[in-house]
């Protein structure tokens, strides 16, 4: 597949070097507009606009969607008035409001410029809610029927306002705004029945969500029930838009990759990986690095504060990675496995509870599987055949028992924070490995060098 | 919205308890099936097959579906082979395939010998296809249409055998099995000539998966074309199948929990947390521990064999735990970056130089301001206001050198180790922190005291 679209690449940008432009238009308008975007990307940004002359009006907007915003500038900043306005009413609204918000002033001024009165005002209204709020990313363009319609009448409806519809196959039964009920194409047309009410066959059970909804729970509710669209209505219960699915699976992928990366430790970023530049890399990775590193030396002062029980056993210092690395590994299983739960909603902050208790008994299982592995290592590996003599028996109890206590910890504390962050209002991924790795270390140290005061010193 | 669910659970569990059966198939006719199944899991085990019976026939089917395996198995164990049969012959095939393959074999005996034979028939198909395939998710259950029908009598096709496909929004064009093209209903309404033929409308530009491509590839693929479902054909090209977009859905829902456990060092499950017993968890997270903990003791070896050099400068240790979080979570961030540029389908192995390069130059820019930061802290805090004069000039010169090579040499392997994972058929998941962090924490231990080796002493 791959390898099928760069041989094509070749061929359109030969064609276009050799301005054979109506070979060229012969050949797009067969292709996909996600694939013509991803042509667009690749030639020289100077030869853009004329290829983009060659599209069809709508294939054109289409194409233009599934371009990346620095493209879509500079072809606007190429275009007449009117061809601006060309690609501008071919846009579905959602569309339109997304170009609004990620182009700079200048361009902006220019697009709404082009756009009807209408148009513009219900580009506004979908502006007007916060980011990530379902109101944001719906679109208003959707299939209203009345519930005194007939299946026939309301089919004809369809056939007469659906062109300019993001999806026709779900639609809302209104009546002043008022959301009743929906229908879909599928019962309309396999019903028998031409001259039933709307308000008869429709389906009174609507899953809706609030303007104000956060698209991620939005997104996951489009999933569980199986929906291609779901409708949005304001506080007064008015219909007010629709979601659909295309939106909701770019809402899901969305939101997984800035949870990754926010549990990595990293500012998340609009920009995918290859079209940021090092200096973007670097802003979104540098804040939580030196955060870490900050608390890391806390770590270290521990160390410090411990010096002549460190310079009494040396080999304890043999130690301090394993108990380290093994307590941040059982703080991120928890803190991730929480994380992932919270974000697909199965916990709430009310299992708080019964998450710590299952994850002390898992710990207590993981503690002592890996404390005994351990042991027989040390008492096997480094006393009998490497004949370490400072691996005493009470060093080797200190070492295991520092295991068993930092598992149980690491794993307390990364079940819970998670839940503690969504609680107040905090993105729990923010609580990941990386934080948790910190303060995970600090706990096994201090445990680490109690335990060897008590048992050694 | 949680809150009304739960008041509505009391007032169905109070009305079972008080055999108000009639009340409650009111109720439950009025409900969503995923609502349903919810309300199913809470009720106790023995009252469920007396609260299904209440279900009307495609009601209890689209209910049982959305089920959770355990409960299935329980109902079908209740069920008489006539109620299975109804249940049975209500499921769209996919669903039908997964049941078979998630239930013990003697109640998969029951299960086919209550399906007609065609439907066995297509059962076993999809069955044959391997797990994670394209063949295994998809539903053979498709509209598809002749080339040379009109587009009135798509209509009426649709119409008539509509009733049992899973979308009838796509229509696929065949003949002789062979996939020509595809027509939405959308365009089948919306166009105003009702004699026109099927093939001067339908669109050729047919994007279609391979029955063996990963089912991963063919979500994203629906994603990125923003289809509602894509055609599966097998090596002679004919049409075999469909994917439906729910169905794309939940894939990439759970192939991200899949990375997100494997990037934390947990075995992947098929249970969610909640329903995962203490056990089950053990199992999941014990074998990279284990490992890790294994591989930790490695970089301890590391300390033991420079222990001259730590015991003549004692100030050292205290910068372990800072050196090795640092590098750690430097490598974590490349290696989770690349990972998810990876699924996301960004990056080919063939983008390794490119990736290597950036890393290099940002974690030249990340190394430089931490050790910039380090570096100040550690003449400001350290020397001047703690008056440590343990912390010498040449003390900060190798711990800041060390931190700028850890960042340098952590980025890279952190960025190579994923990509190299994919190429040779690894999961790249598999590369991800834990792995990465204790590859990197050898690394920077080696290169802080060879530093040190060449400074200091």
């Amino acid at each position: 597949m791959a390898e099928h679209n760069v041989t094509l690449e070749i061929t359109l940008k030969l064609l276009l070097d050799e301005k054979k432009y109506s070979t060229l238009k012969d050949i797009l308008v067969t292709m996909n507009p996600a694939n013509i975007a991803g042509v667009f990307e690749e030639i020289e940004p100077e030869k853009t606009p004329l290829l983009f002359r060659l599209l069809p009006k709508e294939l054109a907007a289409e194409t233009f969607v599934e371009m990346q915003p620095e493209l879509q500038e500079h072809l606007i900043k190429g275009f007449s008035d009117s061809e601006l306005r060309e690609v501008v009413q071919e846009l579905y609204i959602d569309d339109a409001a997304d170009l609004v918000e990620e182009m700079p002033a200048n361009v902006v001024k220019r697009i709404l410029a082009q756009a009807d009165p209408q148009m513009r005002k219900e580009i506004n209204e979908i502006l007007r809610y916060p980011e990530n709020s379902a109101g944001s990313i719906m679109t208003t363009e959707y299939v209203s029927l009345r519930p005194q319609m007939t299946v026939d009448e309301a089919i004809k409806r369809i056939r007469r306002t659906g062109i300019d519809k993001e999806t026709i196959y779900t639609c809302y039964v209104t009546e002043g705004r008022k959301l009743l009920g929906f229908v879909t194409v599928k019962d309309l047309l396999l019903t028998n029945e031409d001259e039933s009410l709307i308000e008869d066959i429709m389906d009174k059970n609507v899953i809706c969500v609030n303007t104000m909804e956060d698209q991620e729970s939005v997104a996951h509710k489009l999933s569980k029930y199986n929906f291609l669209a779901l409708p949005v209505v304001d506080n007064d219960n008015r219909m007010v838009g629709i979601i659909t699915f295309d939106d909701a699976m770019d809402v899901l992928e969305d939101e997984v990759t800035e949870d990754i990366e926010l549990m990595a430790g990293m500012m998340p970023s609009e920009k995918t990986y290859l079209r940021s530049n090092v200096f973007d890399v670097f802003k979104q990775r540098i804040p939580w690095l030196m955060l870490l590193m900050v608390s890391a030396t806390f770590t270290g002062m521990i160390i410090t504060g411990f010096e002549d029980a460190l310079a009494a056993t040396v080999v304890l210092t043999a130690f301090i990675p394993m108990l380290m690395d093994t307590g941040g590994n059982s703080g991120s299983q928890a803190s991730v496995t929480i994380i992932r739960a919270i974000s697909l909603g199965e916990l709430e902050f009310s299992d708080l509870p019964k998450v710590i208790w299952k994850e002390i008994r898992t710990a207590a299982l993981c503690g002592s599987a890996l404390s005994l592995a351990c042991f027989a290592k040390l008492m096997l590996v480094d006393r009998i055949i490497f004949h370490n003599s400072s691996v005493t028996l009470s060093v080797a109890a200190v070492v295991c028992a520092t295991m068993v206590l930092t598992v149980v910890v690491a794993k307390i504390i990364g079940c819970s924070l998670p839940m503690v962050a969504k609680r107040i209002g905090f993105d729990p991924a923010v609580m990941a490995s990386p934080f948790i790795t910190t303060i995970v270390d600090a706990v096994s140290l201090l445990v680490y060098f109690l335990i060897a005061q008590a048992i050694l010193i």
